[in-house]
């Protein structure tokens, strides 16, 4: 990477998982807007045909409308090829297949235990951590071996757990995990303002905000638009919205129209009992509070108008994906640029020196957030500038919501000791204590040896 | 108080809850027993005619057998007459009547919420705690008035509550709460020894532990006897013992004997599952526990080998003491000194310079459970001696456990806030989220407002 | 305040020092150059008249050319009066007088104890936080009762032992304290890196550091350049210039231009000695380490190529810039623009909610610096947006330097402790142990009660 | 090592530095001492010779008046002969000869540096340490190897880098440091007992205090006897005695009756100026605060009281004791067992199960001294009993005394640091900044040259 006329060139970065239809074309389309950098992108992913066909798109994506900067894609078949001499790593997988979603999504359905991702956290996120963590360790491992000055950025789910296994191994590892979750958030709270004080055209980033917590698990300490205090006016505006705030239009119709819109009603019945406001998707927030909360039957899922991410749907998603991915190949689609509204490009914006960014990232507790234990990956601001994140001290998570909070924190760190430990009773201990898992200490662990037997391809570096 | 022939003479003990049909007597006893201090117990209770009726049986100790200290007993009408000058206070109260506990115990039984105790955590800890902990904010007050420097022993429940409050209203008290649920723990250990070690005569004091956690769900993170850890012993044991440990006895007849007998197969339960020794009796340990763990039926309590104390045994239990109260303070029965196998004389020994010990007691975390939150009051091996209680470091606790026991002390401190700001949201806030509380958030709302509503008479501070 | 067309209207500033002749024009200069905000700015001073002729001035630099916001000024009597309804306090004072300072300066000599400045640390330092902190203590309680929520920036000495006084007499306060010799150091590595690597115009806010350590005795552990690391490029650096940088001029003429120029030549001997950047001008770097090393005698100040600051020369200075006052107020000069570089502006836009910003303050370490004392200030990064300061986490203090700044932070929370208790001999404890009293304990003493007697005046809350 | 009859038999304890004439006849006799342990000693010192006539000696003791139990001695030449099995490995050597001593002490003399012990700290104990360190990491290295669930018990100086040292290389080592100097106060203080409240036949054990700090340099935040706080009558006693306390007898002719005979001068001189008691011989607390304070001159010696230990003088004490050695092994002399007054015995006997007991150590801060850093070896009471050792919570060192306390403690972690990379930069950083050090640092850089290279045979392990 070099400096010329105050833009970063020749910058390298590996994308493993860089036969992704979907992420990688929103890095495709990000890269290719920015003006101040360019470079080359390494595409790594077991799937090789997937990365090659990437490669082709990525490359057209330096003519599409819109392109300001040229990056050379090139997909490889061994991770090292990726990683040596690269600047930045993106890793965002798939960690086994939709067979093995099913079964995490679905199984614990049989038990009485619904989940509306089922990919972070609950029986789903756990089974998920198990196969995915051993990937983690190896990635960690090339990384320290290839490229150890390299930024990392992982957008995988588990997050936390994927980020704490990075740097488990290898403890030096320059990694931060990226969630567009709390953005929603804050561009609710814009609607909110536009609402509340009539103002037209408010973004996202002006509304200032202080997360705490765990990833698809983190609330807001404090919000404010210019320098107002939004507390005050989210407490009014959560008892007139108690049933859901669907902007405007028919409620009915509004959250149903896909499984990822919500009425923010499970945000808002947070607060309303917790007086924080809780900063994920519902489907994300529902998934750490008790089973009898939000999830406790589809019936109740319908009431709380928020949605299950039926496993399904996203194969059936996957298909459209693949078509586009044809397309785009082909040519016989044009790639846009749409900026995703994703950080990621400013943030290696920022590290590359380019400029300087305080924004919401997944690292290692090394004292910001008090009241958690050191070592814990949480979710906090950060502040990206000049070769160096450092995080912002957030300060200790108010006694309300501390419970709520501490529980999901702990069951990761117990969870992420029993995976380092291959330790299948630690888990399964961690498992039958989590919030989703309302069913007996017996029926649990018949959900957990099922769920392990039926992801069993993926798991054999554990014993049963 | 002064010293005389390595002898403390003109102590002065006293005791709020003084009318108690139960511990009042015990203390008593012991005090009897000890031939190091003497001096005088005043005994305040809002019911006069029980704290009088123990003035006349306390005297009588003095000429039980085996007497070898004289204490003169006094009831008075005023809380300040009793503190005033006083050396030591002892608290054991019964927050409210039977009816309340009635109310705390059974009433979620409507929504299939079930509790061993109900006096500590769970719905009814929860209920207990809004009517207790005002009452010890007065005595707090009243301490700092009438005997700033007075060393002030707790037993009443829920402990960690009442201790905490002590603190929150005066915090330079001298205050520590007592009970003897580890010492259950070490007697079984000690049960353990003699089986597995083939020796007699193993003490409970023999079995050296370092307990960390909250009162009624402490766990050992190490166990000897002698020289040997005991934990590669006990984990052999409860496999043995996984149906249940009744000591030679048919299980059948053992553990139905009474209320309080177990069989030991929650604690065994959760070493098989959690690898450490959790140190309080069944009925305490299965309420702190998801609530489909160990409570989700009678039948599955039946299952597990402990019982459901029922308000109505205990009421039944209490005429007996009655009873035994009148034949006392007439004459018709003796009493009798036998040694309570309880910590506090030893404890206010030491205090008072006579001696030194070791032992658990509970107070505010100062840092000797370093994962825990600072202030929350938790159960630790303390150092006694000369005027001083100073905490021995327990570490930090396991991660396997960790999730277990800070959710419970997180419940505690939120509950703690709750009560503190008399902010009934807040408090509902934790109550909904404690483990036992296995029902709709909607029913827990409902639950709570009739629980409220059943023990309203002591609830006034408080507005709904 | 309100908001109109992105501006900020209406703000009222406090100016508690408002009659000085330095600090005062500057932040009228850059108000004036701000076009984003106007208000009114009420001037207090125990010296009326001062106040009463900044008035004057105040309102002139709304006519000087390059105005771009229009600020209304006004002298009153009584702080509560400017303090009212104000959103920011901003207080710069000359605690005592130049007599006083005299004594703290020069009083030590005798006991062959010199210092540069004397403001901050040593003997000097310390009497002069006698005398200052009783008068923060009583700002503190009228902002707390006239202006809770009010901003308060300072910019008076001893900065860390005023702000430390803000805070424990008012918790709640949202004080912080400002100082630009962090700056200093950024233009001194812009300066460094325009000649390593060749570059015209590097600006300091190019330069990204993380400080840590107390006001006056900060130091970096990291530093880059875009996205380069200039430590190592420091390291050089320091061999080359070990006897002093000042670029290009001959030596002999340069440092001794006047009392604040420098040749960094302390600064990079600690940076040879102690492998960090610290992070002050050597003038104040040489107060905190131990007498004999960099002001061991005026040779010795000569030979480090940095300079006394002598009051006399203080004294002379005043003179120029009353004469300056007359001129300003009478109209005979025109009041100039000029940016002062310093942050105050920009920090009171990012609260204001105008913009974001990340640069060094002085405040109460609440875990942004984990290996100094909770409560005491230090400076480090922080975060300005929206209505909110929070600290950037800047990690533990390295170990090699570590023996350094514990040493000056716990000195000053003693000093601190022994004022806030008015306990002289608490005080006397940390002066006997300041780096600079290399003198014996019996003359330490002397020297302590010599001073207090020549400042007397400004000390009569404390019993000697 | 097995249990029977209450008794521990069995026990092997290796003995590193066993040709001592001095702590190791003292063990000898405490052994010999001890009805309910018997056992082997294992006796490996690089002096070979010395170690044969030490189990000549030892076996002897078996025979002498009052011996109680059977040890067998057996000098051997290699460590892993003496290590392997063994239950109790003690540590107490002479890290090079009296030649390298002579340097460390005197030595700084030249410029102007008086040490009385220069063992621990200042000039000498930071040399010192330069070369005992590395042979601290051997013996780590052979205890991690032949003997890792060892008790390890460590004599020599300087104490807490010595055992910093073993925990560095080997962190699962179950290792402390034992030392009298607080025993010493307790005593002290139990002379003060004596003459204020007139008793007679009052023990050191009798005095309950709160250690805290790091080695030599240990203060008593608490201090009773009985139930009676000794502060307030200590306060008194050191107005009386400001002088000098030397028990009823003349001062002239006491205090220099022999190097380490002091008046406790400096100790009360402390505890008048800081308010807490300095627990230490006035000898080893001189050394550890400001050069000036105490040590400045011979004659400021004089007046303090006390006495410069001189290498000259413990040459010649050394003869006496080969003397005696020869006499011991050749059976002119009989060996007599006086109880030293150590706790060694007491803490195995506590730790192999036989009794529990509460006493000063040196360990790694675990967190029980908040504001000392994580992992600095520090001194406080623990707890033994039953193969543990725990840490009793000795509370956050108070305001005044902090800056004295972490000054050293975090001079000794930048010394551990420098040794451990073997950086000769870092180790002078810190020695430059030692309180003694109160030449220029030119000077303080000839002097740190100037004993390394007095002290080269020992230090080849680093790079000048």
């Amino acid at each position: 990477m070099r400096y010329a006329d105050n833009k970063a060139e020749g910058i390298k970065i590996a994308y493993i998982g860089g036969g992704s239809r979907g992420w990688a074309w929103g890095l495709m389309s990000d890269l290719a807007a920015c003006d101040d950098m360019s470079g080359e992108v390494w595409l790594y992913d077991i799937d090789t045909d997937a990365a090659r066909k990437n490669e082709i798109i990525g490359n057209k994506f330096n003519f599409a409308k819109g392109a300001k900067s040229a990056w050379s894609y090139r997909a490889v078949k061994e991770i090292g090829e990726a990683l040596t001499g690269c600047d930045v790593v993106v890793i965002s997988i798939l960690p086994g297949t939709f067979d093995e979603m099913e079964s995490d999504v679905h199984t614990p359905e049989k038990y009485g235990i619904y989940q509306s991702v089922g990919d972070t956290t609950g029986p789903g996120g756990i089974i998920r951590a198990m196969r995915t963590v051993p990937m983690f360790e190896e990635f960690a491992l090339n990384i320290k071996k290839y490229c150890p000055d390299a930024w990392v950025i992982n957008y995988t789910n588990p997050m936390a757990l994927c980020v704490k296994s990075l740097y488990r191994v290898f403890p030096e590892i320059k990694a931060f995990g990226c969630c567009h979750e709390v953005f929603g958030t804050q561009k609710f709270l814009a609607e909110m303002v536009k609402e509340v004080f009539r103002e037209e055209n408010v973004e996202r980033h002006e509304i200032k905000v202080n997360p705490v917590g765990v990833n698809h698990f983190t609330w807001l300490t404090s919000a404010a638009y210019r320098n107002v205090d939004l507390f005050p006016y989210y407490k009014e505006f959560c008892v007139k919205y108690k049933d859901g705030y669907t902007n405007g239009k028919p409620v009915d119709t509004n959250w149903m129209n896909g499984a990822f819109a919500t009425s923010e009603k499970v945000k808002i019945d947070l607060f309303n009992r917790f007086g924080y406001i809780a900063a994920a998707g519902d489907r994300h927030l529902a998934e750490f509070c008790e089973g009898k909360w939000y999830l406790e039957s589809p019936e109740r899922v319908k009431e709380m108008k928020f949605a299950l991410t039926s496993v399904q749907s996203r194969k059936e998603e996957l298909k459209l994906r693949l078509a586009k991915s044809e397309r785009l190949a082909s040519g016989e689609e044009e790639p846009a640029i749409n900026k995703t509204g994703e950080e990621g490009i400013n943030q290696i914006r920022a590290l590359m020196g380019l400029s300087e960014l305080v924004t919401n990232v997944n690292i290692p507790n090394r004292g910001q957030i008090p009241n958690l234990p050191l070592g814990a990956v949480v979710e906090t601001n950060a502040y990206f500038c000049a070769n160096s994140l450092t995080p912002v001290f957030a300060g200790p998570i108010p006694k309300t919501i501390y419970p709520l909070i501490s529980r999901v924190c702990s069951e990761q760190e117990a969870v992420s000791e029993g995976i380092a430990q291959r330790d299948v009773n630690k888990i399964f201990a961690a498992f039958a204590n989590d919030p989703l898992v309302i069913c007996t200490i017996g029926d649990a662990k018949k959900l957990f040896d099922e769920m392990c037997k039926n992801t069993a391809k993926y798991l054999k570096m554990y014993e049963f």
